[in-house]
């Protein structure tokens, strides 16, 4: 729930939070964007879909700050004052679960694009982590936007059971099909596995706040507000850039002139052939 | 601390320096991001991150104004008047830390990426150079946002620390690894150096600003909107097109094809063989 009432430098934290999210979740997308050109061309989709989640989540997240400051007025007569909740308006807080619709099941599905796999395998995999993955969020929804708790709870634990069959899908059946990969792109995937499982983690317990502190009240409030932030920036954001690493690990295994041409390090070569 | 009142010479002067900013980073952006076919590949990385670092400056540039325009409302009846602090609203100065923290870890990035150095020795300059200037600039913040000067005093300090440790890697640790660079890029790795040296100056001087002259009045503040404005264009842009000159300079020297491709003079050639 927004809190009725939040002091100036909260407002100010809160604002500053989301403006770097704009920043972070942009400027990854246009790196990207430019970026792709550096990937040899069976790499390309993967590095293309990371700069679209990305920018996807940077668009979203200005109509979240445009919600955000329209939904707080100034008390202020003269001197600072403090923030309270504009008539009418109300932070539209579910207004994440627009951006993760489109954006969760693209990054599940960069990451199987990035690999190479064998089209049915990879067919295999995108079948089930994508009807997951949306599985997953329309199922929070209904929790996220109801006020009453018994509704939460049931929608909180339906909304599990997708996510765990999303994890058992990438910690074992994925694992099934990294033996071929070069050895530092095992190493990157297992990485980004983990980055996948602590950044989401924070939803669910940014969900369950209002569930068992009902009255946390504002400061409650703004660390949730940069718990999402910083998980969203993570999830997005690093999460891309670890995905053109793999697309560069893999165009350097797979063609020895790429790494001449853009001069990879030797010692990075030896790494990637090991 | 900003100013109750300003002239209306004294807002336009701050209105036009802000706006001259955001001219200046983001069509540096633009240039560097469509510049960046012209050196070899193996340089791109570095002159993508120089646009980077201009756009995301740009972008925060773009908010820093608009706080500015929302925090002073005319006084004019009639005529011209003078401007106020709006009721409940104002110059969000810690805004500038946002933009820092991204950028700066940048900037000392692209330098160290240009170079291209072995590996292990880049990993080791960036493992210590991208903590420390985070470290830097999350110490500043706290003291920036308070109004107590021994706050403002002890963190000043405290970020002083990194800020040392960082001049420190660059100028004797950096120049250890510099005797294999062709002679343009050393001496201009030196003057990329002092550049910064000279502009991160501007920084803790503005900072100090509100401990020895709390009453310098709106003329002072005025002053260190522009000393803000100038510098960030220099350690920015300049910055970045001296990043650029690097990678077309070590283009140059790399592959004697790519000078012929580029009309590069022969005196320049030789000069980059000396």
């Amino acid at each position: 729930m927004t809190p009725d009432e939040l002091t100036h430098s909260q407002f100010d934290t809160v604002y500053n939070l989301l403006s770097f999210s704009i920043a972070a979740q942009l400027f990854t997308a246009i790196f990207l964007l430019a970026a792709q050109g550096r990937v040899l061309a069976r790499y390309r989709q993967a590095v293309l879909m990371s700069a679209i989640v990305c920018g996807i989540a940077a668009y979203h997240y200005f109509r979240i700050f445009d919600s955000f400051k329209q939904a707080f007025v100034t008390t202020a007569v003269g001197g600072r004052g403090t923030y309270v909740q504009a008539a009418g308006q109300s932070f539209n807080e579910a207004y994440r679960y627009v951006d993760w619709v489109l954006t969760v099941p693209l990054l599940l599905t960069e990451l199987v694009v990035v690999l190479a796999l064998a089209r049915k395998l990879q067919n295999s995999l995108l079948y089930r982590l994508i009807p997951a993955s949306a599985l997953m969020i329309g199922l929070g929804y209904p929790g996220e936007i109801s006020g009453d708790n018994a509704v939460r709870n049931v929608f909180g634990l339906l909304s599990t059971i997708p996510f765990l069959y999303i994890l058992y899908v990438l910690f074992v059946e994925l694992t099934r099909s990294l033996d071929r990969q070069p050895a530092a792109v095992r190493s990157t995937v297992s990485g980004i596995r983990y980055l996948l499982l602590a950044t989401w983690g924070v939803y669910p317990i940014a969900y369950i706040i209002p569930l068992y502190a009902p009255h946390a009240g504002a400061a409650a409030w703004v660390v949730k507000q940069g718990g999402y932030s910083v998980a969203d920036i993570l999830a997005k954001c690093l999460y891309g850039l670890l995905i053109y690493k793999i697309a560069r690990v893999k165009s350097t295994a797979d063609e020895p002139d790429f790494a001449v041409r853009e001069g990879v390090h030797t010692d990075q070569r030896v790494r990637v052939a090991a």
